[in-house]
């Protein structure tokens, strides 16, 4: 008896265009359509292990090790249901193909970065189940199809079935069978954009974008006019940006967009607030490294953007990257000198801080250690990938691996 | 030859509907109508003296006993030769009026709060010095006249012309001259309404709102939206709130539009924060102990609000003043017991913090002494008062009097 099984890896995305808002919470799908940038999997991703077998008595799954409940009607049942659904049709269109969807599965999945680092998982944790399962199974689906999938698991996961620069297109049909993801541009198109993560350090327990995005929905008077007339707008302008490789434009989109969905945040009754005092000087810091450039006769040379937490996650290209680290370094000290995954900043890495010429060191104060608590240097990356047997997180019993 | 001086003292206002835009800078013609609570000059005044007296060469103005220089066709040159053209009409229409309005005058004006306060002194400042002069020049000038001189010294003065509840009427005329402030209800009224200014510390210089608000005017998309939608609509209900003694709308639509006027800062590029982590923290504890109010079947109990700056405003009826003193003090302790002026707390005042029955003590975490660096109790006052040549700023010599 053969092991059916498939193991797939998936890239996390940061959006530049936001998605904060559902017009049907069930389908997931949204309020306006929303953009984003694909991060190297070299990096950050989840891998995701599906096998099909007929001694399995249930459909299980375990993520980073801890077996999670498939709630009946779920999001996981959704989509799990979904792929054996796509089976099915495989299977009667052929009937030498075997009836895979007839099995039960065990899926297990492991994120590369820790939960700690604030990170969302759950868009490359639904991309990587969606992708491993269409794997198992043979689909002949496109990504865009199996994106229709992942959006129901959580909304964003969808733009993690593509690499490069990826749309979430909102869609007009009420049962979501337009709302899907597309490629606006692949990596190779303009693979010399770079992404620095600032990790922030976080009292207070942040309102769940679940929750928070359907509050601000039925509450915030501007809302709806940013759906209305801002974001198709901007969809636009930064679809063309990106493939005229215009980083001035993109980073003045990306940093308005940011900033409006942190507004309509806190246009919301009671208001919610995921920035915190030291995402706002981060903000103050790349808004004066621009204004020097272009104070100079230069462009933007930077663009900060922030999802429903205190992380900054800087979007700039390759070269500027150094001065950036050394900006960021020079207002939150790290205990040890930066060292990139390139090799920008040489063997020693960037220890101390250092300003550029002409930034006005009086936009912000300098904070103690800690307070950006780790950094993550990476760039564009690709869509899922499909990885050997020998990375698979399912052993011979049909039980997760071991982590250690 | 008589002395021709007269003495006034003006009062802070704080608004619930936001002042944030110009549709016209030299006439300072907001994009919007806005709504103002008057609060007490017991506590909180800025007091001026104005005389004129043919031996002045020209006009003088003191601020706090230093001399400021009154710039050609700036905003006090433009009160004060408004002031006069009135006066020259009085002269016009009787002949045995003294002729003042061809005097040059001095002028000396007194806030009794510090500037370290981060209390705007503008309002209160301008308000007084067109009261006093429009008292030395005995001008026939209803409180709204006069508010559509104040208007041009600072914005918000217009509203330091009357006690009480108060609008500024954002008007249409192209030449300003039905956009003033009116009586919306006196102080009598509704009495009960109590003030709990909560001054915060801030390490970072902000944005002035003079050039703050015409960012906004000119870069956020959704500042638009608020000027025809939403203000409207919000000055009809607040001030209906006002008529009817309803402290739960009341307070609703002034923490909504406060949220609001700090979304469309947030919406402008670059982007515009004032509030800090201090501030967030203070609207946390009071949307908590509002939700367990109205989880007990009850209403709002308290109101926030902030200006172009991180200090609170608290505005609750005068009954839940203690309560909210004490929460305030559980999560920014004070050097010393606070003790108010009206005795609500007793003589031993408020000297540890407590939590109101239910409160989820976890929406914040204490902060360290200084956070909150004063509190200051007050509550709904009078309009200008004009006061005895007893307390005159100016001595004899036409000076200002020694602040010692």
């Amino acid at each position: 008896m053969p092991v059916y099984q498939a193991t797939v890896s998936a890239p996390v995305n940061i959006a530049c265009i936001k998605y904060w808002g559902k017009r049907d919470t069930k389908l997931i799908l949204p309020t306006n359509s929303s953009l984003s940038v694909t991060l190297d999997q070299d990096h950050l991703r989840s891998t995701t292990t599906s096998r099909a077998d007929p001694s399995f008595e249930k459909d299980r799954l375990w993520l980073n090790g801890k077996e999670e409940v498939i709630a009946h009607g779920g999001r996981m049942a959704t989509c799990i249901s979904e792929l054996k659904r796509l089976r099915r049709e495989v299977e009667e269109n052929n009937a030498a193909e075997p009836k895979l969807s007839a099995f039960a599965v065990h899926i297990s999945s492991l994120n590369n970065f820790p939960t700690a680092a604030g990170l969302a998982s759950s868009a490359s944790g639904f991309a990587a189940l969606v992708a491993s399962l269409a794997a198992l199974y043979q689909l002949p689906a496109s990504p865009s199809t199996l994106s229709l999938i992942a959006r129901q698991g959580s909304g964003s996961a969808c733009r993690s079935l593509f690499g490069g620069y990826v749309a979430w297109q909102e869609g007009t049909a009420p049962d979501g069978s337009d709302s899907l993801a597309v490629e606006v541009a692949p990596r190779e198109h303009w693979p010399s954009l770079h992404a620095l993560i600032c990790v922030v350090s976080d009292d207070k327990k942040g309102t769940s974008s679940t929750s928070g995005m359907q509050r601000t929905v039925e509450t915030s008077p501007l809302l709806q006019h940013r759906i209305k007339h801002v974001v198709p707008e901007r969809m636009r302008i930064i679809s063309d940006a990106i493939r005229a490789r215009d980083f001035d434009t993109f980073a003045r989109v990306t940093m308005q967009d940011s900033n409006q969905f942190h507004a309509v945040a806190l246009d919301t009754d009671p208001p919610i607030f995921y920035m915190n005092d030291v995402s706002r000087t981060i903000i103050a810091i790349i808004t004066e490294y621009n204004r020097v450039s272009v104070a100079a006769g230069g462009k933007l040379k930077a663009a900060y953007t922030y999802d429903a937490g205190p992380n900054a996650v800087i979007y700039a290209p390759e070269e500027n990257l150094k001065e950036i680290v050394e900006l960021i370094v020079n207002y939150f000290p790290q205990p040890a000198p930066f060292k990139d995954p390139f090799g920008l900043f040489g063997s020693a890495g960037v220890g101390e801080g250092k300003l550029v010429e002409g930034f006005n060191a009086a936009v912000a104060k300098k904070f103690p250690v800690g307070s950006v608590k780790n950094l993550i240097h990476t760039r564009v990356g690709d869509g899922p990938r499909k990885l050997d047997d020998a990375e698979a997180l399912l052993g011979p019993d049909g039980q997760p691996k071991s982590l250690a």
